[in-house]
């Protein structure tokens, strides 16, 4: 008789966990329980169904317990609810949800891969509605599409900007709906720092969102929402997607230890503080490699990692942990916005000390057809120059670029590692001089004291302050939208107009994307100007920036012209 | 007064060093010669005029002499030759190649970026018909373009299969042409291993390229080609693309040294053996960090690092040079093809003990709009488990694969990193185990001898010896096509039909793409068969494999009908 594993829930974690064992041990007695109908369904892709991206929700469930029985001889019971754990007899006791009765199975092995469920906070009035819904499976998000189908429902709320709202938001949008995006912080997307969202909050008023930032849902009437600030939002159906919690009541029950972070701790192989309880996927706590502290991260491929390593361990193969480093990608209309790593917020939450570098470039050769400004942010160590992470927004490949700086963060790299890094090139699929690469050779000349600069977030400040601010751009672009009391000198006039820059002020540069306003810098440096400061993100970060501040704040303008080409 | 620098040829080499030594020296005098009427020009984009991709051949050209004067004080003589090196007397003779003048100048220190030539057999009967064409610059396109526009061509033979034979082949038939394309070796594209190369050419062949292997040019006539098999090739223009010659005589006559690979020898700061002497770009020998030999890699992104480095030490600042690995990548008609390190010829050719992978992935969630299947192929030293090199072809984000695993060799990653590495994850960017991660799962189980594998080269022979072959495919996919003689077992009724399968003789098997046939593997193992084997590449490799060589060589067929789903 081989060893009896129970698996409690299915998807990225127990699924992994069941069809590695399986490759491992033909003789292996495995069962997994799911509460659900579905053991096995594309998370991901859930909120493609609203907009028919995925027509068929059917299409959503990957295998059915059939499948399983068939290809693996996996045993999966849906409508299964794991209700408690024996682990002295190591018994378990499942609920079926459909008879309600109620039974045993012993282990040799358990495996805990309960996922997290949506939060709901009791205290929103209304929160129970029927049109108040959450997307966590297949269910719900049929539930969710069934139920603005057949109302014809035309006004959605969705609140929270995460991952799951934005996603929701956007896919509502495709479909046509009116979609209110409402979150309580400053900006959405949490993975970017401020500046990065954004570039992402413009997208969505692009698109057509009414994006409404720094507001809570007080209450959740028939057809609206009332807002914190008073505000009334007008929604027939509200998503609720402000984040997600650990599944660990029933671990918790067990007497299975639970960490700092509130999910279930696990040692290197996923094991609980019982040997022979694993617990894998988006209920346990993981170990941030760059902030050496303990965190939770609710991403598929780490859940497919953490699964294959409690299956290894159980057959005594050993598994190399490095801890996570958080790594992740979202669609938004026609932008694609990536991050891995730290951003400059959670660095510097962590006490490390960093420095960033923000350019904008070209994802591909201008001249080919689809090139577009990339929006890139790398953030490293000071004075090591060890990366840290990077975030990438724009119409290209960013997804690549923060795979290589994923991999880079992994294998201890540096600017200096990063800089040489020889990468494919050809006019159609990037520069010959990468983002990445571009990013830093930037990093470098900051690290080394060779230029310095300040953040768009700043130039408002710049400005009011009456700031001595140079626009190196050519006049022609200097026409089409400029900084209000900025000085035109383009980059080639620069040499022969020194004497018009003052000496005995610090002087501000920006062109369009930092380029020409860093080979001015450094003509200014190379000329004996002493304080001469490079604006990062340029005048392309400074539009955007100001430009989603002025719509969301509706405060005084800077710019004369937005110009965001 | 500053330094004079001279420098002898431009774009990515020469006009990369004259930049750099702008911003960090503002007195410096800095001026470059080219032979040529340009001397910024978007190399790698020149194909693309034939298809009208870049319309206009002046937007080829990126910046005029003016602006080079204007933007950084940079003085740019075109039409210029450099024709001897005074080494002594630390002087320059240039030829105006207009006015025919000829008049030196002094430097301090002499950059030598002349470039490569193409390669032009003086043994091919009628080279130098004024029908034949190279493309090397943006005056050699526009001739080109200009006399099959002007003259109405309609067959046009390209020679050689390299990047720039490839890129105008496809541009050519983008443009309506007829398109030879004449291959001496027996694929194109060297980056690409034999098998990987099958893959390209079947999409040359799809797309109407008269795709022309193992044969050579015998002669050129005035409508024709003749190849050294006697076949004849209609073709009223001749593209020679054979691959290109470091130009080394302005280098060679003025006794600078020579490396073993025929290109100008320097050491790691670009320093010749004449310490006021620089060299950058594809006129140098480089050096491989992978066979730890000196190469040529006639590419643009090391050349514009060779350049900064080479300028960096110009004013004493260090450069760690690591060395080159070689990434690239080219699109061919719908796919792109990238390729990083050492393939599996390379390895072998340098003596270095190496096993490969070749799987056959989703690049994205097979839900979402245009998902294909992804080629890839990793090679790894063994039994170290480092990673060698990796060659990646489909419709998705080659580029992003091959540009993560240039960033692994570059830090000395192994399988095993390469495993745990935390990728950006969604379903319209990857799947949740990107091609990556999966090839190096695929690697380490064949490191760890978890299970053994025949490549699609090899299954012609075992078909042909009546070997045991198992398609565990269900029974409609086979219906639709399979090897000659295999078994039909699909893997969901395996465990029932273990008594039908020999345990007496080894047993190969495949299924569609490699990933079922892994778990009949293991559960045959698991079942006690000693000798059990997978198909790498499975059916979708073994039909494009058996396809392209039946169509190239008119040999019997081992597949029952094609079926490349």
């Amino acid at each position: 008789m081989g060893k009896r594993i129970l698996i409690v829930g299915g998807v990225a974690g127990g699924a992994s966990v069941a069809a590695r064992v399986r490759r491992i041990d033909g003789d292996a007695e495995v069962i997994m329980f799911d509460k659900g109908p579905h053991v096995s369904f594309s998370n991901c892709s859930l909120p493609y169904h609203l907009s028919g991206i995925v027509e068929n929700s059917a299409d959503l469930v990957l295998m059915s317990p059939e499948k399983f029985k068939k290809q693996y001889d996996i045993e999966a019971r849906v409508n299964s609810e794991v209700v408690h754990i024996n682990r002295d007899s190591k018994k378990i006791a499942i609920k079926n949800l459909i008879t309600g009765e109620q039974y045993e199975e012993s282990y040799d092995k358990l495996v805990l891969s309960p996922g997290a469920s949506p939060i709901l906070p009791r205290n929103i009035a209304g929160i129970d509605s029927q049109h108040v819904f959450t997307v966590r499976n297949v269910v719900d998000i049929e539930k969710l599409n069934g139920y603005i189908v057949e109302n014809d429902i035309q006004d959605v709320a969705v609140v929270g900007g995460g991952f799951i709202g934005v996603e929701v938001a956007e896919n509502l949008r495709l479909a046509g709906k009116n979609v209110s995006l409402i979150e309580a912080q400053n900006q959405i997307m949490a993975p970017f720092d401020f500046d990065m969202a954004q570039i992402l909050h413009k997208e969505m008023m692009d698109n057509g969102i009414n994006l409404i930032l720094d507001d809570g849902v007080q209450a959740i009437a028939d057809d609206a929402i009332e807002l914190q600030s008073g505000r009334k939002i007008a929604a027939q159906a509200v998503v609720m997607s402000i984040g997600v919690t650990p599944e660990t009541s029933l671990a918790r029950d067990a007497g299975i230890e639970i960490g700092v972070t509130g999910a279930i701790k696990v040692d290197h192989n996923y094991l609980t503080n019982d040997k022979n309880i694993y617990a894998v996927g988006d209920a346990i706590e993981v170990y941030s490699q760059l902030t050496h502290k303990p965190t939770k991260l609710a991403l598929a491929g780490p859940a497919q990692r953490q699964a294959r390593a409690a299956a290894d361990h159980m057959y005594g193969m050993p598994h190399n942990y490095k801890g996570v480093i958080g790594s992740s990608v979202v669609q938004v209309f026609e932008l694609g916005a990536a991050s891995t790593g730290l951003n400059e917020k959670t660095a510097k939450a962590a006490d490390i000390s960093c420095d960033f570098v923000y350019i904008i470039a070209n994802d591909k050769v201008g001249l080919m057809p689809d090139s577009n400004p990339m929006h890139f942010k790398l953030i490293y160590e000071y004075p090591t120059g060890k990366i840290l992470g990077a975030q990438a927004i724009g119409k290209g490949n960013v997804d690549k670029r923060i795979d290589v700086i994923a991999a880079m963060i992994t294998m201890g790299g540096t600017l200096e590692d990063l800089k040489e890094l020889e990468l494919c090139y050809a006019p159609l699929f990037g520069t010959a001089k990468d983002v990445v690469n571009y990013a830093a050779l930037v990093g470098l000349n900051l690290l080394y004291g060779r230029f310095q600069q300040v953040p768009v977030t700043k130039v408002r400040e710049l400005v009011e302050k009456g700031a001595y601010i140079v626009d190196v751009r050519e006049t022609g672009e200097f026409a089409r939208g400029h900084l209000v009391n900025a000085v035109n000198i383009p980059l080639s006039e620069l040499r022969d107009r020194f004497d018009e820059i003052p000496k005995d002020q610090p002087v501000y540069l920006h062109c369009r994307s930092s380029q020409r306003s860093y080979n001015a810098v450094m003509a200014l440096q190379n000329a004996g100007y002493a304080n001469v400061v490079n604006i990062s993100g340029s005048f392309l970060g400074i539009c955007l920036y100001e430009y989603v501040q002025d719509c969301t704040t509706g405060r005084e303008k800077i710019v004369t012209a937005y110009n965001f080409k």
